[in-house]
């Protein structure tokens, strides 16, 4: 009874319980679509303009990503504004520090990004929000939030 | 003949069609090697010195990147340009504006960057090009286009 | 004995081997905990307050990205300087150029970000180092440098 004990060489194809866990995809790209100002301290930077948002764990009308399956998620933000203003800025999840992005313009407006990526758990969540009271302008779509399971 | 219905605890390695789809690696990164000067309006920026290209979805000739496999990708791309030009750009999916890159530099030369993250199509062209008339200059090995299939 | 040639529609779930290979995570986020000044020319960028480091590549005492796996990543990284000074950088791997990160503020503090996406294999280095001799100030916490196996 030798064929029953299949194995590499087996001529028999199976329908089989494959270990390998099935991949959600989570990914999302938001713009904003309007300015904000003078935002205080620790304020949440709602990127309003959903272009991609599979998964729909990020809101556009609070401005927060809930996390709906455990694992590592890479994250990115731009934030755009103008001379005289400065928009620095924090990316937190549960309101602990991930990534900063500093952002002061010279004579002109200026455009600044950064990166986090950070192993999260189902229900954490997760945004953007102003550093000190410096929200004072973001200038609306060349700003964006973006992130995804990887 | 209960041993045939195999099953978790069978002892009966099997050659199997996995349900898992398999993943195919699709990855660029490419550079400028030339500076570009006075583009019109909707130019293709054409990043032309390529690092990484695995599944050859982008064309450095063209400029442009050609979906191979539907899928959600993510893309970053950064400009360079000098104090006294501008280099305003867009992210585009066949014409479609995906993600605005801002880049005005004050009293000096400045850097740019921004990320889009969006569900492709096979077949969907996607190409990172001029805002209105501003693509004065565009530095050479400091600016990039990157990519790939998360 | 039809029945055990299996196939698509056979009842039998079977244990099986997935020829779709297990996926390891790889991802790190660092930031910078104190302020760098004088680096020389190609000196090791050295980004030493982990908040992320899943399988540990990352070496936050020697600045050093070691791969463990086979495989295409993607790398961010992000300098902030002061006015007067300048933090121009380079991705490398194994000494190879991969990306330039440009960063030479105008009339205030400026932050700069760069992407590299790279096909690595096991035993590969990767580091930021400085260009020329143009170390001249690196921030803190506004800095970073991240990365994940795609």
């Amino acid at each position: 009874m030798e064929i029953f004990k299949g194995g590499r060489d087996s001529p028999t194809p199976q329908e089989c319980h494959c270990k390998t866990k099935e991949r959600r995809t989570i990914a999302f790209q938001i713009m904003s679509s309007t300015g904000l100002k003078n935002l205080p301290k620790h304020a949440v930077v709602k990127f309003d303009k959903v272009v991609t948002n599979i998964g729909g764990a990020y809101s556009p009308s609070t401005g927060i990503f809930t996390c709906q399956e455990d694992g590592v998620y890479s994250f990115a933000w731009t934030t755009q504004t103008a001379s005289g203003s400065r928009f620095n800025s924090e990316f937190v999840v549960d309101s602990s520090i991930i990534a900063y992005n500093y952002n002061m313009p010279g004579s002109n407006s200026q455009s600044s990004s950064q990166t986090a990526v950070v192993d999260l758990k189902k229900g954490n969540k997760a945004w953007i929000r102003t550093y000190s009271n410096h929200g004072y302008f973001l200038n609306n779509a060349w700003s964006s939030f973006t992130g995804f399971k990887i």
